[in-house]
């Protein structure tokens, strides 16, 4: 990872140079519509289920009108957005002045992820044709552990707390003088993950056929916030709204806890076991100052485990697509969050709003899908 | 349904004309690539699978090189080509000579379907603004009959045999007057699933930016025949080659095995369960004439049931795309039988083949994914 003092600064414009930068290779994955689940959106919920969703009982369930356009980052390259960061930490290392001379190439990159920052750093390295060190705990899935191998990383055993987790990272380190690609904490990986609201708005503009057209707003998930932050990033002195979702089961809604709670202060430990496996860290303090100290980011939402299901059932069965269950959250909080909807009625009106909705990933186990719709 | 003696001649000209009647209804839907399936299709299969699936010994495994260009029909209207058929049939029927004046708008038309053809003739129906009746075994899934009755139509139930079936039909054209609109064996149904291959050619002389190229070959599944005859329609006077796939249990390759029979004598009927339930069906007099009568396919391949799971597998996991069993069995054969990959390596040489792969549907319920896998 390139010193964060050396990384341009958190603007739309270093946004744009990292996309510039990653172009060659990333997909520019498809944005897509669908009636069906528009017209879903926009019939209100059930007086129950918008009850349910509501922390003061509700005169009626709200009305909003809602287009969304899916920007599919779960057919990008390793099945998520987590490339976007990588190549861009990989190729700004690449620019490091004194990098190479040092010996960098032949050290390479080392993380601690036994998701897809794994698979998307061992991928972006071996296109720089530099090595990559990825500590796994030894309990990890197998697919996961023969995936990021078949990337050709090397593989890293270590107990499963985030202990001996950074112990076993630090090792390496010690041992090959690796360079640390962390997965959402820094500014290099923020820019980077920024790039896929960048192409929505563009694919918006496109199928739309009216470049002066902008989306009222975009909502990610958010778990350590490089999504989330960068696509705040990447709107920034724009008309769009960036809004966060997060599953709200065992706390897991660290993120929306904070932005409205009295100090602002981040929340920087979480221990939940939601369905939406992507989503159990707690936001990084790099992200948290886009999203919070700068207020990019316009509103933090949560979803139940059910509400993420039935999103998650929509989706395979109306859109024919594969995404995991954290890819999910924003779509299930434009379904069934009674907030959210009753503030998109307030403020869309009749005209309604299109929404940008970032499906981040689709790297699931037909097993676990199996275990989950059982 | 339009009386079959005043169709269209079954020619490439008439899947056009087909094409320009439907285009308003139907989603010109993607063609995708997948770097990694292409890498597996191209790799010889172990020793041990190759000889698996041929009937006499081979010395060493096929190398086929295969490019695949996949046509994405689970993204279609309904999530499948069947509507390309539906649509077609309804348009020619709004264009007969005489039929609205016999009140045939109100009369409107009838199928027995349990499947997709039933979706796709509710769906067409209720565009054109005519009454449309479902005649579904009362063991249907409920959400097949939830599906087929929020299109508008009305379902009638009956036995589940053939006989009761017919019978039950028979009964609702004598009391309404509505047109049958059968599932694959007519001239009007064939010619609107042909289109789908006409928009692959022309997608991947775009995607190649090459309006000289041809795929080398087409390959679709073949139930009743009508996506596989409609194929070869839109192919013919082309440099491209159509086959087709079945599945193989409980000799479900009934259009396989008349192929390459003495008499070439289609077999009227099949009784199988295999997992590919689109696929249960016997080909269709119509598709036959132009499948084996006027060899308009170059020949069908069969694979076995854990054939299809293992395509299936690496379609939700490497493409994340939700596609039914059915779909996958032309992907199965490219992969797996070892003598068209045979064929492949010796036809298609090093410079190999771009091999059009139409993915027939995508309607396929969790649960029953769920147990597939489990």
């Amino acid at each position: 990872m390139a010193d964060p003092s050396t990384s341009p600064p958190l603007t739309r414009a270093s946004v744009q140079a990292a996309h510039a930068l990653i172009k060659p290779y990333i997909h520019i994955t498809p944005v897509l519509t669908n009636t069906t689940l528009n017209q879903l959106a926009s019939s209100p919920l059930a007086p129950a289920a918008a009850l349910a969703s509501t922390p003061t009982p509700a005169p009626a369930p709200a009305r909003p009108v809602l287009r969304f356009w899916f920007k599919c980052e779960n057919l990008q390259r390793i099945g998520a957005f987590k490339v976007r960061g990588a190549f861009h930490a990989v190729e700004r290392l690449k620019a490091e002045p004194g990098w190479a001379e040092a010996g960098g190439r032949e050290k390479g990159v080392v993380t601690h992820s036994s998701g897809n920052h794994a698979q998307a750093l061992a991928l972006a390295a071996r296109t720089a044709n530099i090595p990559a060190h990825i500590v796994m705990p030894s309990i990890s899935a197998p697919p996961k552990i023969a995936a990021t191998k078949g990337y050709g990383a090397t593989v890293v055993f270590s107990g499963s707390t985030s202990t001996e987790r950074e112990a076993a990272t630090a090792e390496v380190i010690a041992q090959t003088g690796a360079r640390l690609v962390p997965p959402y904490d820094h500014p290099d990986i923020v820019l980077g993950q920024g790039t896929a609201a960048l192409e929505l708005q563009a694919q918006f503009q496109e199928l739309t056929s009216d470049p002066t057209r902008f989306l009222h707003a975009i909502i990610t998930p958010c778990g350590g916030g490089g999504l989330l932050s960068g696509t705040a990033l990447a709107s920034e002195g724009t008309p769009t709204k960036v809004f966060g979702a997060e599953p709200s089961f065992q706390g897991a809604d660290d993120a929306r806890r904070a932005y409205y709670s009295a100090s602002g202060e981040r929340i920087p430990v979480v221990k939940t076991l939601t369905i939406a496996d992507g989503l159990r860290t707690p936001v990084g303090a790099v992200p948290w100052s886009i999203i919070y100290e700068r207020r990019l980011v316009s509103g933090i939402y949560a979803v139940s485990e059910d509400e993420i299901k039935a999103a998650l059932r929509l989706v395979y069965e109306r859109m024919k697509l594969v995404v995991e269950p954290s890819a999910v959250v924003g779509l299930a909080v434009a379904l069934f969050n009674e907030e959210f909807r009753t503030m998109v009625e307030k403020e869309g009106g009749d005209e309604g709003w299109d929404l940008g909705i970032v499906f981040s990933g689709g790297n699931v186990s037909l097993d676990a899908l199996g275990k989950l719709f059982a």
